[in-house]
């Protein structure tokens, strides 16, 4: 009876505008007061600043976007005009092939990170280097879904989180054995970081507390997320 | 420079099992001290239980579940031997139409609500009646998706907590106009629940505490969220 031990999830304020170099885990680690085993979830947009993942997108042009779209896509696999749905070199499948010129001075686009779990790992580091302190780092981005409306911020990389955890096997409440309940806990913790950040209250960095010890392992969203094409049913 | 204000996520321990008729809503506020504001997740299985939703499912019959699941269908998306996905009357694309033969007895299967926005909202009514607090409730189950391995926990119903939040137009960081963040909090809560519950331990019900109270407001899944069959790009 009661409340058993819970998350908190928390906003990092005071995150400054971040360029091509900065070190995203030290801005972090400078700003948020954190313990051994909270997830730091950080947003796309930002480890792609830092890693210079930014092109110039002519605001003039209505065919910008798509283009660039279409270069980072390794398949288009829905097309509506310039709305593209394609699938990325990291095997995601997002609209426009995650190219967002919302967040970054016009006349210019942000594409995703060249390796996202590479970049978790790297921010990591840097916060273990600078704070002494042990987190998981998810990056996340927001996209879209196959039929349901409304886009929830999903993981496109990690370290020292588990991105899928099995529990096929681990007894139900009755005893008997789950047939299948491999959880993506990476995604739900993305989603949950994204409640508290807003999306345009500016907030790119988010802690959740809490998380089972369990999961604080090795880990990596193309790995263990990332379905191949062909066990996809839907592509 | 710190944190902002975040939210905390909680299981409801001491839940007991629960059978046809109870008031899934009285035993939560039996359970929780809630606060005006809280949103309360339910996983499907005790509500659908509560509603009787429950039926005989031969456990020697290996076609009994795939027949149940067409039973419950509209339509019939994928097939792989007795694995089905399936869109469900209420317009969910899942497995099995939801059809569940976990944390129930050997024998029996649990189905999905009826109307899973009607069950929140009685919910919803069951703890203002009986505690005096206002809380917005959501409805979850735990679902595959296209693209992805691992399952989440979504939203099949809601009541006074907004389904999607429409961010449209909202100026982002650089004053420039966001072109589409419709932000569906109603999965992202959902998820941020299944991370305290643990699939196991048999933990039902979850507070999320600390949402956007503008966020706090008659809402519906189906009408926000189910996405109808000819707008959908991947069906």
């Amino acid at each position: 009876m009661g409340a058993a031990p819970g998350l908190t999830v928390f906003a990092v304020t005071g995150i400054p505008e971040v360029g091509r170099g900065d070190a995203v885990g030290e801005l972090v680690a400078d700003r948020a007061v954190l313990s051994d085993g909270d997830v730091v979830v950080v947003t796309q947009k930002i480890v792609s600043k830092s890693e210079g993942r930014v092109v110039a997108c002519d605001p003039g042009d209505p065919t910008a976007k798509r283009r660039l779209a279409e270069s980072e896509a390794v398949r288009v696999l829905r097309r509506r005009g310039e709305l593209l749905v394609t699938e990325t070199r990291h095997g995601f499948v997002c609209a426009s092939s995650g190219v967002d010129l919302s967040n970054v001075d016009e006349g210019f686009a942000v594409l995703l990170p060249v390796d996202p779990d590479r970049s978790a790992r790297r921010i990591r580091d840097q916060i273990r280097a600078r704070s002494g302190v042990v987190v998981g780092v998810v990056v996340s981005d927001t996209f879209g879904r196959a039929w349901r409306r409304g886009l929830t911020d999903v993981a496109i990389g990690c370290a020292g989180i588990a991105a899928v955890v099995d529990l096929r096997g681990t007894p139900d409440a009755h005893g008997r054995e789950l047939a299948v309940t491999e959880v993506c806990v990476a995604d739900e913790i993305a989603g949950a970081a994204e409640l508290v950040m807003g999306k345009s209250a500016g907030l790119p960095v988010a802690v959740v507390r809490g998380v089972d010890p369990a999961w604080l392992r090795d880990a990596s969203v193309r790995e263990e997320v990332v379905r191949p094409y062909g066990e996809d049913l839907f592509r």
